[in-house]
């Protein structure tokens, strides 16, 4: 092309792959229930110019090679599978020169029998709170292939009925939120965290890890403000995850707006909220280590702010 | 009119408050909650045939009084807070021949803190599993009054990775399923139960039985189909909960298709699946007691089979 | 069983065959592109009790035929093409004794393009307004076969700026509505009207009717209430459409409430309003003609009030 | 804080507050459906890490603005509306560095009635296709400030039914997609632009015309894959709009796939798909001018890849 309009960053994939891989080697089941994006990026500019396929590795192919990895890599953890499925392809297609793979898993518990203290062997019921999620990038070849793994939870719906106060903020002539201390303080929560390296990480039990410092942080912590709890979760995070480099998170600040009951005759004294839709706080904020190291590609195309 | 035109049945009201009640009388809260939705039924023909507004209670008031009732009266179980509510509803709008209360309630749990083996006090977090929901009609006046309470649950997510089967089916020629001996059998179950009267009940325990009662069944029972799984889990049911008249249910059967790995060369024993979204097989069915009596409003106006 | 419990009623089929059909006869290719619901009722009492599949026609049966029929019989429309495959099954599966088949169409214009003033011959961009909708019941065999038509539509998006009031309404204790001379009113409009018989009716062309009634009553009608407006919607439809012999709605009252600008010293006369979410009122219907004619199954199971 | 964990990359806001505008200075109204979302950047690390709210405009103030200036400034288009918006809360916040304001805007058509050719004065039906979308940027103050602008749309819903291949890419162990020349090509597009300078640019043109361009590319250019129409696709928008810089796509592969008819002896000659939901190609491009300049803060935190 000679007038000056060109191809810029470009990738593709199989998005929302539906991988649920049974472990049935002895009769007690394991499920990992998975939803698997792959992409790929790289110089793929004769596709898009020249409709030429010759560097193109099918969506689909990604997809089937999604499904077999399951069985023949295993899932010892999303972020394992997904480091062995991204530098697959970028053996498998010549022209890439990143791969990101990205997983969402929900979690399933064994379903309560009477005999079986431990659950039912091969029948469960959807936990259904927050999605674990991973996003890995694997970029160069041989000597210079670098990996990046993000770990992650979103949609995790946490409340404190009180708790939580938010005055002395800044006032101009649009303001007229009344300064209160106490109310309920709710968020669905985004989190996405860096490794500076897992090797050595056992990465469910660091998942879990990280999940119960996030709560039990959330609970004892006296919130000031969504923007303080948020940092003093990052903070204890990186206290105790000394493999994490840094921590990302989106908070909706899911709105409990106290009734006026008083119209009615009715004390309301912290007793009866309505939970509203929209609009919502949107908290956004990083908590990182100073020596957390250069990000490289972990972040790029990840969706959202986190 | 004389042109043969009618109103013919209708209703209105306020779908979806979102109400949440915090019990804070102790430093222990409570949390319930809801999301109520309310309807009135009978002869409001002035309002659609003139415009005349005379004998409609408005919604806004139905709202209102949804957030009052969780205070005045409370949520000692969203089957109670129903009927309180639905029967103060025919008496605030004369014109009313009935009124329909349905109640969704999201369940949380406390969080898990160091030194509190019951959890925290007054910080939550989402359960995320199955939403409970009850339907309460009443209807009439004074010694002809009637209540109908519908209990039940929605989206509660199951799945077992083996002891299922589906063969011997009726064939045709646009028959191409093959038969098996083993496959995965998911579903989000959707049930409701028709209490033949609920004295004497304890409804919050009513319901940890039966979820319980559902779950177990479905575990410990071969399935030939889904249709002998949901008539199992109801028989369970009716056998355990004396009050309990009738139980209907529906249920999506989600799909997980075994994926076709041998095309690449690797064997797929049940291993590795791909969950599909549509379309789905949509089992509903009804158990009940032979003598379970007429049903009366119970089901009018309930949203799909169940 | 000998235990009291039975079978009640029950169904099963398969939800949700994304159908899309082209039909490309000629160079100019047109389109329908439905979302398909199928199920059989009747006596399979022995899939529920015994796990016995021999009267059980699979819902992949029913699925393949679904997508088979687009073919065979073509969709000339939906109603028509519901018809058809509900009658097929009854044949198919001789322990039915009823049959429905639902069916959800999106509609597709065609571009515009430069030299095609009629639009492009088989590039289309997605209309993105309402679904239209129908329900199609067929029971019984032989001369006792019986045939039920629904058409409809859903998420119907409509809003005047003026010309509603609410006023006049009943007040209690509970009541803090101010009444109002002029609101903005809005609904997503679900609508499904009663055929006594479809014989000479082109469907597409009354569903094109039907919607354009709807529309321009809803456009020109004063409203004192949406009661009022979906009445005369009902009614306009009834007058201009002979054989419907009834029609229900779905309306929830979109609220826009207006926003309290005064606080900042701005005026506001019906110019800056919220869009809310929930909780919203919902107002539902029926016009049917006084000599309708009873409705048999028509009705059966049909989700909602509508 | 010296035990080197520190604040990182911080923003917050309200998300999505629903302005409804109407002009209503004739009796001929006019609408805009705005979704509205604000985010302040800059150093509010007191409030994070002393939980001081000094510095923090509250979001309910932003709302509170947002509503506001839909009066107080109009919205002649979104994007003019978001300048000032976010231009305002420079000067409101003076911890804030960057203001990013994001408005969604839903169209309406008038509804058509007799008697009135150009449609109906206050009566309105959502158009229901594409969302349109803005992105805007304010940094800095007085002489320093810079704005960035893009414009978009979200959910244009495509589809071809011919004229799109697919053929010589790539093949590995895992490739068992069969080649095509003949197949659907269908997409949901999410495109963003952005402006080197909106001086002299009526925007609610461009937008018409941004949208036409891309609509009619797509219909006319036949596809030797999705990459080659995006990219068709980008530089007819910029062949025909001199003043923005790049546009950036974001575009699902909704596939199509042939249903296999033959098993039932029925021919099926691209006439019948079945529409799969997940997993789907997401396929993602930059088109840009070589001399397009820096896009400094312009995509900061905007969603996904566009």
């Amino acid at each position: 092309m000679t007038d000056g309009i060109v191809l810029g960053a470009n990738q593709y994939g199989k998005a929302e792959n539906r991988v649920v891989r049974i472990v049935r080697d002895t009769p007690r089941h394991e499920i990992r229930d998975l939803n698997v994006s792959t992409s790929l990026r790289g110089d793929f500019s004769r596709a898009h110019t020249d409709g030429d396929q010759a560097d193109v590795l099918p969506t689909d192919t990604q997809k089937n090679t999604a499904f077999a990895y399951a069985k023949e890599v295993g899932v010892s953890s999303p972020e394992e599978y997904a480091v062995a499925l991204a530098s697959h392809f970028l053996d498998a297609a010549p022209a890439a020169t990143a791969a990101q793979v990205r997983v969402e898993e929900q979690a399933w518990d064994r379903i309560a029998v009477e005999g079986s203290p431990d659950g039912h062997d091969h029948s469960f019921v959807r936990r259904g709170t927050e999605t674990r999620t991973c996003v890995v990038t694997v970029a160069g070849r041989g000597a210079e292939q670098r990996t990046w793994v993000l770990s992650g939870l979103q949609d995790l719906v946490v409340l404190k009925s009180t708790g939580s106060e938010f005055r002395g903020f800044l006032k101009d002539a649009y303001t007229t939120l009344e300064e209160t201390d106490d109310r309920i303080m709710a968020t669905s929560l985004t989190a996405r965290w860096r490794w500076s390296g897992t090797e050595g990480v056992d990465l469910d039990a660091a998942y879990a890890e990280v999940r119960a410092t996030l709560l039990s942080t959330f609970a004892t912590t006296y919130s000031r403000a969504l923007q303080e709890t948020l940092y003093a979760m990052g903070r204890a995070v990186l206290e105790t995850q000394p493999q994490v480099a840094e921590i990302r998170f989106s908070a909706p600040n899911k709105h409990h707006f106290l009734y006026d009951l008083g119209r009615f005759g009715v004390e309301n004294n912290g007793e009866v909220f309505i939970a509203a839709d929209r609009p919502y706080g949107l908290i956004e904020a990083t908590v990182a280590r100073e020596d957390a190291g250069d990000a490289g590609e972990a972040w790029t195309a990840v969706p959202g702010f986190v």
